[in-house]
C-alpha cells in the first residue's frame, strides 16, 4: 500500500507566506530543462525567477488583502488562499474574479495559479456525479485529497494540453499511444502514467499537479481517461520551460530592459514516464463519458478566470497614459480619446466575466459554475480586445518603444551621457523613468508578458473557435426563430422542423 | 389650492390587463399631430396603434409572468408593475433587466417605458438628498406621487432632452429662453411651464410625465432646473408624433410589408405653454447644482435599460436563422458562424448590461444604482453591435430584403401567382412565410423598427461622446499610472503630478 | 425571319440628352405593377419617377462633362455615353470609375446604369472567346447589336439574378423549371424564353435588357446556359416592381420628408412568359461552360463599379458636416475626427476600386478586365465600410433623424410655428434647411436610399462570401507557403504537397 | 576648399552584387555601440548582420530580377538600383512599389532602403522649388550628389526624425537646442551641426546620410532648417543601435529560435558632434518655409512605400497556413476563413499604396509625387491591419509559438528526442520543420521582425494622428456640404460659411 500520508509529510507546516512559498520550492529533486540545460535549482534561475515572484503574489495578496486573497473553506474548515477555494456561491465566483483582476495588475503578467484552482472547482463536481452514478469513491478521495492542499496551503497546477498528435484522430487511434497522456499500467495500488502535457501554465512553480483528459473520449478511450494528482517531484517526470520573447532580458542586460523585471508567466512542457499515481490520489479512472463533462465544466470556470487579462490591461492604459504624460501630450484629444477606449474594451471584458459569476448556477455537488454561454462570450473578447488595448498603447507610446538603446548603453561613459540628453521628454521628467515606462509597455505588447496578454488570451482555455463552439450550442437558435416567427405573423402548423 | 385627488380621480380603478391599459388611453382629451393632423384619438390610429401595443405588453407580460412583469412595492404597499418600482437591491435590477430583454423579445422593438422607470429611479434619491442637505419635503411629495401611481398602476412617461438651441450656451444665454423647459411663474399653488421637450419615447402612450432638466445647469439657471410631474393631457400640452421610417406601412399596404404589424416605438415633441404643475407635484424647484446629479444617475439607470435591444437581438438572430433555413443554407458554415457572432456580439451586450446591475450600489435613499462604469460601457457597447448584428442580418437574409414585391402584389391576380411562383425556397416554405420573416428583417434593419433598433441605440440615454466622457471621468487613470510605475521600477519620490 | 430594322426603327433618332432620355420612356406599351396596381405610365408615377430621374443624371452628366460622361467608341465610331462603351484600356476603367463616383455624388442614389455596361463588357470578351473556340459568330451578332445601341445611345440593362428556388440544386434539377431563366423553343428565327429575373436595377428604365445566366452551369442546363438582347416592351414581360424604404414618402408628404426627392434607385422582378429573341441578337445559346466565364468577368467588373459608393459617400460626409455645423459643432475634436474616420474608409473603398481599374489586363477581345483579386476586395470592403460609415453619419446627426416632424407638420398652421420655434440650431441656421438635411441623413442610413448605400452594397454583384470564395482561389497560398518555408529554413526536399 | 571627390574616391567602383555591398561596409571607422560596447565590425555582429544581409537583398533583387530591382537613370545616364532612382512617371512608382513588396515578400523584414528613396525624390522636387524661387542652386548640388551616388549604386539614408524634447515647443524655444539638429556654424566651406536623430532606418548599414528637417519650422528655426548630405563615418559621428524584441536570439541559440536568422531590421540613434558638410553636400540652409514642403513631400512618398508590409503580410499568410497544414487543419473552414480575411486586409494595403502611385501627379521638378490622400489612406490601413493579420495568424497557429522549447533543447540528448516525439504534427510532417514554422510566427507577431511588421507600421512616415490630420485638410469638406446641400434642396442664397 503506498503510504499517502509520506507523500504529504513534507507540507506539514502550512506555507503562510509569499516568502515560505519560495521557500518551499528549494532542494526539491526536479528534471527541469531551459535551454538545454538542466537547471538544478528554478529557484535561483534568473529568468525562471520572475515566474515564481508572481506565483508567489498570490500569497503576498493573502497576507496584504486577506479577505480578497485568502477564505475560510468548510472541506479543511480552515482559513486558506482562494486558489484552493472551491466556490458555492456566486459571490465566491464575484471575489474570484476580484482577486483575478488585483494580481494581474500587481504583476503585469500570468500569476499561473489559476489552473490549478479551475481544475479543483471542475474536479469537485464532476467526482461527485460519477460517484452519484456509478457508486465509486472518487469524490470522497478528492475531498480528502483537497483538504490536505488546503490545509498545506500549496500551489497546485493544472495539467490538461495533450500534444494531441494527428487532430483528426482520437486517442486510441493515434500512431503513437503517447501522443495522449495514458494509463500504461494499473494494479492494487495506484496507476502508472505516460505521455506528455503541453504549455502547462507555472508547472514547476507548483507543489501538485491535477491532470485531467483534454477532450470528449470514446469507448476505446478508456485508459486515456482519467483524472489524477501528484507531486510535481513524483519520479519519472521532466520539465522542459518553453522559450519565452525576450526572456533573456532577465539575464542579458539591467532590469531596465526586461520592462517587468519582476514578473513573468511561465509555461512547461511536461513527460511523464512511467509515473505511478497511488488510487487515493485517482479521481477517475476509465469513465469516459465524464471527460467531456470535465472539460467543459474547466473549461465553462478558466474562461472566466480570464478576467485577470483586465488587471494587465489597467497596467497598460496606466503605462500609456505615464507616456503620454512624459511626453507632454497628456492632454490632448486624440490621447485621451484611445486612453478611454483602451478602458471601454477593457471593461467591457471585466463585465463579461463579471456576469458570467453572477449568473452562476449551482452544480449537483453544491459548488457553483460560472453560466456558459456568458462565460464564452467573456472569455471571446478577450481572444480580441487586448489586442487593440496593445496596439492603442503602442499608438500612444510612440516608435522609441522599439527602438530604444539597452540599458547597457545608458551605462557606458562615452554613449549614457548621450542618451540622457537626447531621449529626455516633458521638463521635469526623469529620462530613465521615462525609457522604464516605455520597456514596460514594450513588455506588455511585444515582450515577455505580450506572451500571456496577447497569445495566451487567444488560446488559454481554449482557442477562439472553441468558443463559437460553444456559443452555437448555448444560443437557443430554435427558440429565437419562433420568436421571430411570432412578430413575423408566420403560421406555425405544420413547420417541418426548422 | 390645487385639488390633487381630483387629478388621480380617473385613475382610482387600477389598470389590471393590457386591455385595460389600452382602454385607458381612449377618450382623452390631448392635442395630439401626426403629419400634419389632428389625431382625435390615438388608439385609433393604425400608425400610433403599434406603439400603444408595445406598451401594451407591459402589462401583458405582468399578467402572463406576473414575477418577472410585477413586483410588491413596500412604498404603496401593493403588487404593481416593475416599470414603477423603485429597485432596492441588486437582484431587482437584475430583474428589470431579465423583464426588459424579455419585452424586447416579445416586441421587437422599444416599448417605451424605460424612461419613466428610470426617472422614477433618479427622483427617489435626488429628492432624498435635496431634503437631507436643504430641509424641503421634496421626497416626501415624491412619494405620495409614486404611491398613488403605483396604486393606479399606470405609465409614467419621463421628459428630458430639451431642445438646446444653440449647445454652447447654457439656458439662460439662450436668445430664445424656451429652448429649455422653464418655470414662467410661480405662485402659492404651484409652477407654470413653457418649451418644449424632444424626441420623448411613448409620450402620448402614458398617463402622467415626469419633466426633469437635461444637463448641467448653473446659479443663473435656476428657473430651468426643476422637476415636476403632470397628466399628459394637462392644458398647454401639443404633442407632435415624429415620423418614423415605413411608418406608413401600417395603412399603405397589408401586415405584411409592415414586418412588425404589431408593434412599433413612438417618439414625440412635446411643446408645453404656460403649463401648470401644482407644488404636490413638483419634485425639485431651482436647486440648480441637483441638476447634474439627477442627469448623471438617469442615465446610469437608464444606459443599462438599453439590455431592452438584446432581446430584439434575440428576435434579429432567429429571423436571420429562419430566413437562412428558408433558403436551405442553414448549415452552411459562413451562415453558422455569422450567427455565431450576433449571439457573440448581442450577448456581450447583456454581460455588460446584467454586470452593471449587480454591482449596484446603494444611495442615501435606499434605492440601487447601476454601476456607472459598468453602465456607460454597456450603453457604449450598444452604440456599436446592433449595427454590427443588423449587418450580418442582411448578409444572411439576401437582397430581397430590399427588393421584395408588396402584399399588395401578392394579392394582385395578375402577378400574386408569379411572386408566389417564383419566389419559393426551400421545398417545404411556404413562399408568403419566407416573405414575412424577411419583411421582418428589412423592419429591424432598414424599417421602422430599425429607429429604435439602431438610431435610438446610438444616441437614447446620452450619444456615444457622453459615455465617453464618463468613462473617462471614472477610469481612475491616476491609479492606473500608479501601478504602472511600480511595475517599471519607477522611482515615486518627487513626482510633480503628471 | 424577324425584322430586327423594325425593332431599332423607333431609336433612329440618337437620345441627346435627360430631357431627350425621359421622352423615350413614356408611351411604352409595358406591364409594370407596382404596390398591386398596373402602371401606365411609369414617367408619370411619383414613386418610380426619382429613379427614372437618376438615370436621367448619366445623360445629363454626359451633356454637362463630355469627356467624364461620354467617349468616341470605335465600334460604332461616333460618340456615345460611356456606359455603352467597352473599356479597351486601363485608362477607360479609371475613367468609368471616376464618372461612377461623380454619378454617386449627384444622385446620393443608385443611378442603375451599371450592370448594363458591365454586361456588355462581358458579353464583349466571352462571345469573341467562343467563337474563337466553336466558330460561331455570336461576337459579331454581339458588336452588330451595340453598334446599333451606341449609336442609339440607349439604355441597356443587365438582367443575371435568377430565382434560383432550391440554392443546393442546378437549373435541371430544379422541381420547377423556370426557377431559371431558360429556353422553352428554338426555331429557325430564334429562341423563346421563360422564367424570371429578381431584383433587377432600373429595368423600367431600360430601353434593352440583355440576360445573362447567373452561375455556373452543366452540360444538362444547355437550356438555361445561354445569352440574349431584347426590348424591355417585349411581349410577354412582367415588371414587379420592389418596395423600399420609404418609398411612399414620394406622395404621402411634400418633398421635404423624402431626404432626396429627386434621386432614388430601382429594381424589379421581371417575369418572363414565352418572349422571343430573334438570332441575331442571342450571344449564346447552350455553351454551358462559358456560363461560368460570363458570370466571372461580370462580377469582376462589376463588383469594381461599386465605386459609386464612394460618391455617395461623399455626399453622406458633406450631410453629416453640415448637420454638425448646424449644430455649432463641426470643430470639437470627437466630430472632425469621426469625419476623418468616415473619409478614410470611403476612399480605402476608392482605392480599392481604383487599383483594380489601373492594375486591369487585357482579354482576347481586345477589351480591358479589372484586377480579379483586387475588385473583390475593393467589393468586401463595400460590404462593410458604407455601414461604418452611416453609423458614423448618425452619430454625428443626432437622434433628430428619426424623431422628427414631418413636413405636413411644419405646414400645420398650430405647429409649424411650434416646430420651426424648437428646431432651430446655431443662429443663422434656417430651421428648414436644418431639418432637410437630418432627412438627406435619414434618406441615406435608414430611408429610401439607404437600400442602396447599405443592402444593395451588401449583396449587388455578389454577397459578401462570393467575394471571399473569389479571394480564396486568387490568394497563391501555395505561392505564399513557399515564401514562408524558405524564410523559416524549412528544407523542401520531398515535400508532400503541403 | 573641401575635396569632395575625395568624398567619393573609395566609391569609384559601382556596387555591382550584394557579395560587392556586404564587402563595402568592411573596414569603416565608425563609432558604432549595441548594448554598451563599441561593435568594431558591423558586418561581423552576429546581431547586426541579419540587417545587413536584409538592405543586401536590394541589391541581389536587382541582380536577379533587373528590371524590378534596377532602372536606367537619365540623371547619371547608367543603370542604378531603383533605390536610387527619382520617380518621373506613375508607372516608375507602381514598379517601385512592387519591388518593395517582393523585398518584404523574400526577407520578411525591414530592408531599409526606402527612407533614402523617399528622401531622394522629395529632395529632387524640393530643391529645384526654391532654386525657382530664390535663385539658389541646390538643384544643381543636388543632381552632383544624387549622379555620383547612382554611378557608385551606394545606399543612402534618410534622417529625419529629432528627439524634439518638449512637444509643445518648436527648436528655438527648446531648453536645450540640440533636440533638434542644428548648424552650429557656417564658413566658406560648409556647415557644421550638432544635434541627434532617432530610431533611423538601416543607418549603419548606409553610405551616406541626407538629413532633413523633421517639421514645419518658422523663422526663428532658420538654424535647424537644412538639408544636407553626408558620409555615414564622417568625423563626429555616433551610432547607438537600438534594442528590438528577441535580439539575442541571434547569439543565444542557434538558427532556429530566431525565426528569421538571416534578415531583420534595424533603427539607430545618431548623435551629431560638430560635423561638418561642405556646401557641395547642403541642399538647402536656412529656407525655413520649404521645411514643412519637404516633410509632407516625403511623407507623401513614405506612406505609400509602406506596401512593404504586404510583402510581409504574404509571408505570413504563408507561414499560417503552412503551420495549419502541418496540424492536418488547413481544409477547415474557419482556417480558411481566417486565411481569406488576412488576405483581404493585406490585398487592401495593396489596393490603397498601389492607386496612390497609379494617382501620382507631376511636380515642377518633373519628379512624380504619390496622391496624397490616398498616400495617407495607405498608411492608416498599415496602422490597423497588419496587427489583425498578426492576430488571426496566432490564432491558426496555436499557443505553442509562446510555448515551445529552444533549440538547445532539441540538441539536448535527454530531452531532444522526447521534443521530437512530442511535437509531432500530421503524419509525414518534420517535427523541427513544424517548429521552424512556428518560430517565424512569433518572429514576425511577437519577435525581432514583429518591431518592423507592426510598431513601425504604426510609427513609421508618421503616427497614426498625422495620417488623421493630413486627411482632414485633403478632405474637401467644403465640397461636400455643398453636394449634400444640394441634394437636400438646402437653398444656397445667403450661407454664412457653414
Amino acid at each position: 500500500m503506498p503510504d499517502i500520508d509520506a507523500l504529504w509529510a513534507e507540507f506539514a507546516r502550512p506555507i503562510a507566506t509569499a516568502e515560505d512559498y519560495i521557500a518551499s520550492l528549494r532542494g526539491r529533486r526536479m528534471n527541469v530543462f531551459f535551454m538545454g540545460e538542466r537547471v538544478p535549482e528554478p529557484v535561483d534561475h534568473p529568468v525562471i525567477f520572475p515566474s515564481i515572484n508572481a506565483m508567489a503574489e498570490t500569497y503576498r495578496l493573502a497576507s496584504e488583502q486577506p479577505e480578497l486573497g485568502g477564505v475560510h473553506t468548510p472541506i479543511a474548515n480552515v482559513r486558506t488562499n482562494r486558489f484552493l477555494h472551491v466556490p458555492t456561491a456566486p459571490a465566491e465566483l464575484v471575489a474570484k474574479h476580484e482577486m483575478q483582476r488585483e494580481l494581474g495588475r500587481r504583476t503585469g503578467t500570468c500569476f499561473q495559479r489559476c489552473v490549478g484552482l479551475d481544475a479543483i472547482g471542475a474536479c469537485h463536481s464532476v467526482t461527485f456525479d460519477i460517484d452519484a452514478e456509478k457508486g465509486t469513491d472518487y469524490h470522497t478521495r478528492f475531498l480528502a485529497f483537497l483538504k490536505r492542499a488546503q490545509t498545506a496551503n500549496i500551489v497546485i497546477g493544472g495539467a490538461m494540453t495533450d500534444p494531441k498528435g494527428d487532430r483528426s484522430k482520437p486517442p486510441h487511434q493515434q500512431a503513437d499511444p503517447d501522443l495522449f497522456l495514458r494509463i500504461v499500467k494499473r494494479d492494487a495500488n495506484g496507476i502508472w502514467i505516460s505521455g506528455a502535457k503541453m504549455h502547462q501554465t507555472g508547472a514547476v512553480n507548483s507543489h501538485w499537479l491535477i491532470v485531467m483528459p483534454t477532450m470528449r473520449m470514446t469507448e476505446a478511450d478508456r485508459d486515456w481517461s482519467f483524472v489524477g494528482a501528484l507531486r510535481v517531484d513524483s519520479p519519472g517526470l521532466t520539465y522542459v520551460v518553453g522559450r519565452q520573447t525576450n526572456d533573456t532580458r532577465a539575464v542579458d542586460g539591467g532590469a531596465l530592459d526586461a520592462g517587468n523585471a519582476q514578473f513573468a508567466g511561465q509555461e512547461a512542457m511536461i513527460v511523464f514516464d512511467n509515473v505511478f499515481i497511488p488510487h487515493a490520489h485517482v479521481f477517475m479512472d476509465g469513465e469516459w463519458p465524464y471527460a467531456a463533462t470535465l472539460v467543459e465544466r474547466f473549461t465553462t470556470y478558466h474562461r472566466s478566470s480570464y478576467v485577470c487579462k483586465t488587471g494587465l490591461g489597467d497596467v497598460l492604459i496606466g503605462a500609456a497614459a505615464e507616456a503620454a504624460s512624459h511626453n507632454g501630450v497628456e492632454s490632448v484629444s486624440h490621447i485621451k480619446d484611445k486612453l478611454v477606449e483602451m478602458t471601454h474594451l477593457n471593461e467591457t471584458i471585466y463585465s463579461s466575466c463579471m456576469a458570467a459569476a453572477y449568473r452562476s448556477k449551482p452544480l449537483a455537488s453544491g459548488a457553483y459554475l460560472n453560466d456558459e454561454m456568458l462565460s464564452n462570450v467573456a472569455k471571446h473578447n478577450v481572444t480580441r480586445f487586448p489586442f487593440e488595448i496593445a496596439r492603442l498603447a503602442q499608438d500612444i507610446a510612440g516608435g522609441l518603444v522599439v527602438t530604444m538603446p539597452s540599458e547597457k548603453d545608458l551605462q557606458n561613459n562615452e554613449i549614457g551621457p548621450l542618451i540622457r540628453k537626447f531621449l529626455q521628454g516633458k521638463s521635469g521628467v526623469d529620462t530613465v523613468d521615462r525609457m522604464r515606462v516605455l520597456r514596460l509597455i514594450e513588455n506588455m505588447t511585444i515582450g515577455r508578458n505580450a506572451v500571456g496578454y496577447l497569445t495566451e488570451s487567444l488560446h488559454g482555455a481554449g482557442s477562439p473557435q472553441a468558443q463559437r463552439i460553444q456559443i452555437a450550442r448555448g444560443m437557443g437558435v430554435e427558440d429565437k426563430k419562433a420568436r421571430a416567427r411570432k412578430l413575423a405573423s408566420v403560421e406555425t402548423r405544420g413547420r417541418a422542423g426548422g
